[in-house]
């Protein structure tokens, strides 16, 4: 196996053990036992615990950026830019739900310039999509209802996909953005 | 002050402890300082942390229960079952989002009976939710969406609303309930 895919491999069986314990409680001998090899030789892929859990988290947190900035720059309007948007978190769940189970529940144990970097990330994801629902009110692309009260609907929605979807065996996801869509923007009513 | 109400103040104070640190890493200790009196004297009102976190967590629990059975057994149509249940979650919250805390995270240090009380609760509680949704579908009340994308996308709001509404202090409940109740049944679109 080439290195780059023994250390994916250790970042794969790592983003399991944090989701279920917690990175806290999991020791760099417990994630070798986890993968039937010797403690020492995890250290041939990879520094310690700390980068293990930066390079899922920063991982993560540049694909959100990427691909929000993509969004926000486009010319689309309002509706298609949320759709995106949602389009967005439901590929990266489908991708990674483990990782992001470290993301949203870990994200504090990050050290100095990763944890700053994190933060900005994240501080900026939200102002984006903040703007993109602010320019839809002054454009009428949406209803006028209160922007916080939007933006949180639907981010606390796409932040716990992780959770739920993974258990959801009998949802293809094509139906799952379709009807994801349709539900946050459009409603049940 | 009254016993009832010195246990009242006991079971406040560990809330907040419990949202910050966590069930776990609380001692009466840390709740008899925070509360400025001798870990001796807490046990004139209270048998042990565990009461506490199941007074508080039972409690919230009986209060969902006792609110969705009266929404499933209304004549109301689905539109307005949603509607009353929106409310309830931000009635719920308005008065105890540190109870909620515990209910979120802390769910799992229940002992025995009450554990089994709890999940039992929680269980009915969304299969209530999902009676509704399907008896809507039926009757033609709510759009033709998958019944568990409709249930997941409005619980996974609600049940955070606890951590996110403390912070805005600019919205006031009448307009949260009249634009939360708008955005998750109407959408934005």
């Amino acid at each position: 196996m080439r290195p780059e895919s023994r250390k994916q491999e250790i970042i794969n069986a790592a983003a399991i053990l944090f989701k279920e314990k917690g990175y806290s409680a999991v020791t760099m001998r417990d994630l070798a036992k986890a993968m039937g090899i010797k403690a020492a030789s995890l250290y041939n892929h990879i520094q310690s615990k700390q980068e293990i859990l930066s390079t899922i988290i920063i991982g993560l947190a540049e694909e959100f950026t990427v691909g929000m900035n993509k969004i926000v720059n486009s010319d689309e309007n309002t509706i298609q830019k949320l759709e995106n948007i949602i389009d967005l978190h439901i590929d990266v769940t489908l991708r990674n739900a483990d990782g992001l189970a470290s993301l949203n529940n870990d994200w504090m144990h990050l050290e100095e310039d990763n944890l700053q970097y994190f933060e900005k990330m994240r501080q900026e994801y939200e102002d984006n999509f903040r703007d993109i629902v602010k320019k839809g009110l002054e454009k009428g692309e949406i209803k006028p209802y209160n922007v916080e009260i939007m933006v949180f609907s639907t981010l606390s929605t796409l932040r716990t996909l992780y959770l739920w979807y993974p258990e959801q065996k009998e949802i293809d996801s094509d139906i799952l953005k379709r009807d994801m869509i349709s539900v946050l923007l459009k409603g049940v009513a």
